[in-house]
């Protein structure tokens, strides 16, 4: 037991670290890490035994492509599409098993990961999502099959976080009974689209529905499947495609733009399960809302966002691995009197950087898993057979749209937060393999380039962020529609999904914790219900703060977008406190299902996450009166004292994300040379 | 005038804003930016009129290099070099105004900003400032024309920071009057030597001299000139030249590894100025002290630490014009009732991303330029004829040694401040725009993939960092000399230069500042006196802590690695604090020179860098009661007014950087395409 003590003023901050004893293997780590997808990520691990250690790009675009697309090849051949498609068409069924088999592909090539997710992800997945019965049987097993080789053409040049302003049209001609896709103006042609430069065939293309030529009035966005290349590669008359050329990274990927001349494409292209034309033209839809509609498209393709999610947290816990090793490998500076030089990772310089780095990955990872289990539960009900699961009850719809809604706040959240820390934590590893973690074939310097897309695609971070708070101050909704007059719920709902997001329902073990003791103790930092409180509190505070500063706004008569505008810092604060506690439960329910003898470290691990997230944003504890300022420097110490307890464990922690061993096996994780 | 309120408990904070009323031209900046060396800022700017705007990296290696190789020809033939060189040897002997022009490289191709580095600042700066008149007569010359391209092979694979441990040999042959160069193990190769993979035919190696082959004991590291590939560019017997590969960036610069097997070099290959080796073996040297002989030697190729903070800091003005432009072209989302997009930069997210980071590029700028004038007057001084400066009375010797080592604890610390800044910045600025940003004709990915290794490279950050602190702890020299039982201060001499650093004599603008009022009011957070006390405290405070804290320690007879390296992270704050003191005197040295129209202007933008500088350590100043709450949130309200005064200011602030137009003509910063 060690004994922490800061006296400020009168006040004392007494913290007691138990000590952490005895050792722990990597393989007490894996069962609680693998989950309940244990035998799909076993499987993902065997199958990449095949793969080479992806060294740096090789810098020739075309070599890279075409190695990326025999990798793609390969897959398909191995059948790793399968579970994310239905079984009626040749597929496995298993939602949250593609999305976890989709995640270990992060360990190895970046640019096949993302390659996989356009081709079997975004246009397999919108085919399904958005398609109907014409659609699946024709086209699912070919896209799976890699026959088919398709784009997902949704951002356009102009129009990327604002999906509902996209310029391309698909005008609906009746006599033809044909639509015309036809980009108007030239920032409306679609960019950046994966598969598009080089190897895709068929775009599932986003586009403004028009079936009154005369008002030229929009149904809003719908997806049409339009070939662009025919089977010996070349663009289709009236499609023009270009190259994006040269990226920071993943230039293994051929991202393309691509602008459409009039492209006539039959009627039964539009991806027709939430809205279809008739031949004479009658636009119909299951959903008449057009908003409500718009968002329920988006909703469905839900899968790409986690998906990136869970892959940015391979991609860091890859580099994390490579660190530490390099970090008991590497040595600089004698110490005093030995004769012997330390360790780097011995430095509590390099611990900073890399343990509480390590621990926010455990936790993302526990955080990740329940967000696909969510999903696999919601889509299994929904989008297994065609149209099942929907036209259910009015109560029973109801909470569906509810968890989907929360579903899609989670993901987003989630999304933001987990990118963000991959970027961070892939520099920082970097950093501390010093030069050598500037050489390509070290791996770090290509998970950075690769990885650093993730924090805009699939949506960018600031916008998901601010979408996950605007959608918690529903939970303030009298006081929105207090707002009414100076419309600033309007602004909300149109710049952004209406999710209505309810708190989770405590787990029981959350609520366990919460209950058992009364108001702890200020300083009992190391107390899980202290720490759950914590989180919670500030999140509720945060978010309070702000509906009642828009409320002030509102009384003063004050410009919507400017109230709005001037509050987005505390908006993107309020989005961060929630995914951060959202985080925290999930870490504390994988605590409590981890009975075997990992549990120790694993509590440890978790008090690291907690305190290090903590002290990033302990000012607002103090400006809040919830840390004193003795127990804030407490808290500094406490992370010192968890670094030192860690890290004889740091080699242990990395090595229970069980990331294939030749996947690791780079000049810098291979110790001095041994004639040293 | 602006008033913000807040109120916590009874505490009430109120700032008062004053308003930045009318225009300003970036024609009014320039010339407070461009300072001392304008003439040869302004003849950089023309010279780059001839180069491209660098696109992304090809990705062929070899068409980088040998691209990047003629760019140095041409350099080499325009005489660029001659600014850093003796006027003896057709050099023009301006040791500031060369820096400042290596600065100047960096709004284009940072792979020819550093090929120009290796060859003539490190290379040709280690010849020039190690070396006597027989190696500056024999190839100053060469060198500056390019004739004789070079490296400066001082890193080892198994020593980079602690360069006292290099394990290279030189060891003296006084039968053949040679030295004889070897790699004793593996570990002791030279490695990511710039220029050693293609190119270079003479390196510069710093190996342990040894004179005594019996005892085999070094008189330390010393430099001697090998040459290590003929006429015909093919590697010379006994020396091994491997290549680094590719790296993260700076592909145009060929990094390798040289190994030597008992290659013999003449005894006058030794660059002797520091220590030299008799016919008969004999060892002299002007420095009796080994410690300090070797501290001098390393002290005299500052330039280059102090060359890579001013290359970064261009990057970050490069990326921050980039991202600006961008952010003034591109609309996103209507905003209500107006049937208009946003421009981006108008979202408060946006210009808190950006705006801050600007305005530590202004702050950096104005520190980066008083130190390169003060390597200018100590260099001049002592580097310009042979030996000349050196051997001054005992009392003028004394003062140059602490102006030398404050010199060096500068360097230092601002190298580490500025690139992190730059990474972070540019980070920041490729996110800022998008998918855009990630492609590699808009500049940024690659901006970033060439600068990430700037915070290893010159000195690792994390270890630059603690040099500084550890050199402002002798301040507190009889404390130290309490702790001489356990060892700590012979730790500190040990594994850092000893630094003796005082604060700047200061300036008379600051002392007027400072004794303008009494105790200023702790909520006058735009009071300049408030702020630079606000600085100088912190500074003072956590430097005095940290002195308690060892002092402690030692008084418990703990072991002395344990306790410094407990204390790391406070270290590493010390250094922090100092750099961030020296930064603000820089730009309010800078105000006061500033009479012109421009000075509104800039003054908002000193308050910016320093508010956002307090308010990312507001936790430290809340915790030691430097801010109260109440004052801490109207902080983060004044920075967000601040930003919002210094929006429609952005693009004015990036075009005071004049970073030819050219470089700046990619296709993000073309607005919308015409047709729109």
């Amino acid at each position: 037991m060690i004994s922490l003590k800061r006296r400020r003023g009168g006040h004392e901050a007494r913290v007691e670290i138990s000590a952490l004893s005895g050792t722990f293997e990597p393989e007490w780590l894996r069962p609680v890490l693998d989950g309940r997808w244990e035998p799909i990520r076993q499987e993902a691990r065997e199958r990449m035994r095949e793969l080479r250690p992806p060294a740096g790009e090789s810098g020739d675009t075309e070599q890279e492509r075409a190695r990326v697309m025999d990798g793609l090849r390969r897959l398909a051949e191995q059948g790793y599409p399968r579970l994310g498609f239905a079984k009626e068409y040749g597929g496995e069924g298993d939602i949250g098993g593609s999305v976890v088999s989709f995640e270990m592909l992060g360990f190895g090539d970046l640019s096949l990961l993302v390659k996989a997710g356009v081709q079997w992800g975004l246009f397999g997945g919108a085919v399904q999502a958005l398609g109907t019965e014409r659609h699946h049987s024709r086209h699912i097993r070919a896209i799976m099959e890699l026959e088919l080789p398709g784009c997902f053409a949704m951002t356009e040049t102009g129009h990327g976080s604002d999906v509902a302003s996209l310029q391309t049209t698909a005008t609906y001609d009746p006599g033809a009974e044909e639509f015309i896709i036809h980009t108007p103006v030239d920032k409306a042609r679609k960019d950046y689209i994966g598969n598009a430069a080089r190897d895709g065939r068929m775009a599932v293309v986003f586009a403004q529905l028009i079936t009154d030529t005369e008002s030229g009035e929009s149904h809003g966005v719908h997806a049409l499947m339009v070939p662009i290349r025919d089977e010996r590669g070349r663009a289709l008359p009236g499609v023009r495609i270009e190259d994006c050329g040269r990226k920071g990274g993943l230039n293994g990927v051929d991202n393309g733009r691509l602008s459409f001349d009039h492209v006539r494409v039959p009627r039964e292209a539009l991806l027709n399960r939430f809205g279809d034309v008739e031949p004479d033209g009658t636009y119909t839809s299951p959903i008449e809302n057009p908003s409500r509609r718009f968002f329920t498209m988006l909703g469905t393709l839900i899968r790409g966002r986690i998906s990136v999610a869970g892959g940015s947290g391979s991609a860091a816990k890859t580099a994390l691995a490579l660190a530490v090793r390099y970090g008991e490998a590497r040595r600089q500076f004698e110490r005093p009197g030995t004769g012997t030089e330390v360790k780097v990772l011995d430095y509590l310089s390099q611990q900073r950087r890399l343990l509480p780095a390590l621990a926010t990955t455990y936790a993302l990872h526990f955080a990740q898993e329940e967000l696909v289990a969510a999903l696999h539960e919601i889509q299994t009900a929904t989008l297994q057979p065609d149209g099942a699961g929907e036209g259910a009850g009015d109560d029973d719809g109801k909470a569906e749209e509810w968890r989907q809604r929360e579903l899609e706040s989670r993901a987003a959240g989630l999304k933001a937060i987990a990118t963000w820390h991959a970027t961070q934590t892939i520099q920082d590893c970097r950093e501390a393999c010093g030069g050598a973690g500037y050489l390509a074939e070290n791996r770090l310097v290509q998970l950075k380039a690769d990885t650093d897309v993730f924090t805009t695609f699939e949506g960018d971070n600031t916008v998901l962020l601010q979408l996950v708070a605007k959608g918690l101050l529903t939970r303030f909704q009298h006081d929105v529609e207090d707002l009414g007059t100076i419309g600033l719920a309007r602004f909300v709902a149109e710049q952004f999904a209406e999710a209505l997001i309810e708190r989770t329902a405590a787990r029981s073990t959350i609520a366990r914790l919460l209950t058992a003791r009364g108001e702890p103790d200020e300083d009992d930092l190391l107390d899980r219900a202290w720490q759950l409180r914590a989180f919670e509190d500030r999140e509720k505070h945060v978010l309070e703060g702000l509906a009642r500063r828009l409320r002030r706004a509102a009384a003063d008569d004050a410009d919507p977008f400017e109230v709005f505008n001037d509050a987005q810092d505390h908006v993107l604060r309020a989005g961060r406190a929630h995914v951060d506690r959202i985080v925290l439960e999930a870490f504390v329910a994988a605590l409590d299902r981890c009975d075997g003898p990992a549990a120790p470290l694993l509590a440890k691990v978790c008090d690291l996450y907690v305190l290090s997230t903590i002290e990033a944003d302990r000012a607002w504890f103090l400006e809040h009166g919830r840390l004193s300022p003795a127990t804030a420097k407490a808290l500094l110490e406490t992370v010192n004292e968890l670094c030192k307890q860690l890290r004889p464990h740091a080699r242990t922690l990395v090595d229970g994300f069980a990331i294939p061993g030749h996947l690791l096996e780079v000049p810098i994780t291979q110790g001095p040379p041994a004639t040293d």
